[in-house]
């Protein structure tokens, strides 16, 4: 395996090649150079998110194609960058490669579904780094832009607690997936798709703008994270569960994959203002933790809150 | 092994906590928050680069202390920055980490040589990512601005050929540590801490400014990068031999270690004007490829011209 073929596999996804000079608004000097060159926009604040997929831990080769696992290194970074209220520019890619005989074939694939979430979303590739490894991985950097970047910090009690997503559905389909079954109902497989190609909700964080106060991405569960907003925030929240925006096969399923479950990539905004075509779900309270109600009535936290990236 | 544990270990040596805000100068948000954000400097353009170091690969836990490690993953990186003219502003670094008993005290030891080397550099860590993973890892995006950033591109003929910094001492470093004989005389001591602890010429591509048309570091060997400079650019080269900057001890070795060793992380660059302070070797010439000369009569191309990430 040669270096410079599979950096060439990898960039043909993306039209780009190791002689191209710019590549997209804002690109001054591409892949094909050392460093990428850009050109930040005037008076933007830049937005930066490193993110890493790692085979074996983040992806499973029995159930995920190269092209999910190129989406997902893109699609996770870009959530974050959509809580923040960013407009995603540019992004550098470190692939860490394992060596066998279909490596070309799986930098391919990879850079296929990456590629695709990239043109999308209007955000260039503009560096990258190629290396051996044990395992397969995607260490991914995305920037963007904001003039006003929204951080977990902004949400005060009497704030409303607002959800852009769904819950649940994507821990759901990771227990499909392991149960190996291969007949599925069509909530089961919006679920496994849920797991394997999750859809960062730029647009929804783009479209909050000054509404939210702050906001937060659901990768590690929606306690664990609107637990780290609170925390950060100063501040509590009350959830009503009744109002969670799940799909009746996760509702089935158990609501303490909405609760925990992880890798939903829904957004998590504190709403001051009224009018929100998004669905309110809770409320911020002053003091600290969590409680959750249903139909109004106290109900007991799950004892796992989330995912801890090296339990 | 508990991830916020592992985090706030890695955070230590920078100054930094899971709450902290803000990080240096023009830093807004640092990685206590989900994103990081800065602001950039008006006018400038941004110069990016990733780099990864993967135990086993770029690093043997036999040789290499976990600060050394640190150390190194951004020096690696700010070299690109230094070779394009750009001053070093930010870092993100993700992290794998091979699960095991002193995971703490390794990644505490990684931030030590990391931080201290970003301290000198005005360099400031604002985000990151920490996943377990097979073998120990650290992948890290690097920022820097530059009002006219240089790259591969600009070398013309009748340009000279200047080195900054020294060649071939990283590679004899290697060599010695693999033969593992304990005693080494003061030149090879040398040569181990250009292995284990490479300094990046950033003081010097800022000093190039705009004498220098065209710049590489020389990570993957002088002919290697120079051969990406000159098929960049358009032209060949002539490299004297009697005129590189090479260590005693490196010459007794074989002059191929400052040929194709790699990891030297000199500075090349193509200089149009007269008076540069660094080393001239060579010119830049019409054609393709690159010749080597000693004291002016033509010498054969070493077999290997320097190193394949993949190979």
């Amino acid at each position: 395996m040669n270096e410079l073929r599979l950096i060439d596999a990898f960039l043909a996804p993306f039209g780009l090649s190791r002689d191209a000079r710019a590549a997209g608004p804002g690109v001054l000097s591409g892949p094909g150079d050392d460093c990428a060159v850009v050109r930040p926009s005037a008076g933007r604040k830049l937005v930066l998110k490193v993110d890493e997929l790692v085979e074996g831990v983040h992806f499973d080769w029995r159930w995920f194609e190269p092209e999910d696992v190129g989406h997902k290194a893109l699609a996770v970074a870009l959530s974050d960058l959509a809580a923040a209220g960013a407009r995603p520019r540019w992004f550098l890619c470190a692939l860490g490669v394992r060596r066998k005989a279909d490596a070309l074939r799986t930098a391919r694939g990879m850079a296929r579904g990456m590629a695709a979430l990239a043109r999308r979303q209007g955000c260039a590739l503009v560096g990258g780094n190629v290396t051996r490894a044990a395992g397969w991985s995607v260490s991914l950097t995305a920037l963007g832009e904001a003039a006003r970047p929204r951080g977990r910090g902004g949400a005060r009690p009497g704030d409303t607690l607002v959800v852009a997503g769904e819950l649940g559905r994507a821990a759901l389909g990771l227990r499909l997936l392991r149960a190996g079954r291969r007949k599925r109902s069509g909530g089961e497989r919006t679920a496994v798709t849920a797991h394997l190609r999750p859809e960062p909700l730029v647009g929804a964080g783009l479209a909050a703008g000054g509404l939210a106060a702050a906001a937060v991405d659901v990768s590690d569960g929606l306690l664990r994270d609107l637990g780290h907003l609170c925390a950060a925030s100063g501040c509590g929240a009350e959830v009503e569960l009744s109002s969670l925006p799940v799909d009746p096969a996760v509702r089935a399923a158990g609501i303490e994959l909405a609760l925990s479950g992880g890798e939903d990539y829904a957004l998590l905004f504190a709403v001051r203002a009224r009018g929100s075509p998004a669905t309110a779900v809770g409320r911020f309270v002053a003091g600290r933790g969590i409680r959750l109600l249903e139909h109004g009535r106290p109900r007991p936290l799950p004892t796992r809150l989330g995912w801890d990236h090296l339990a």
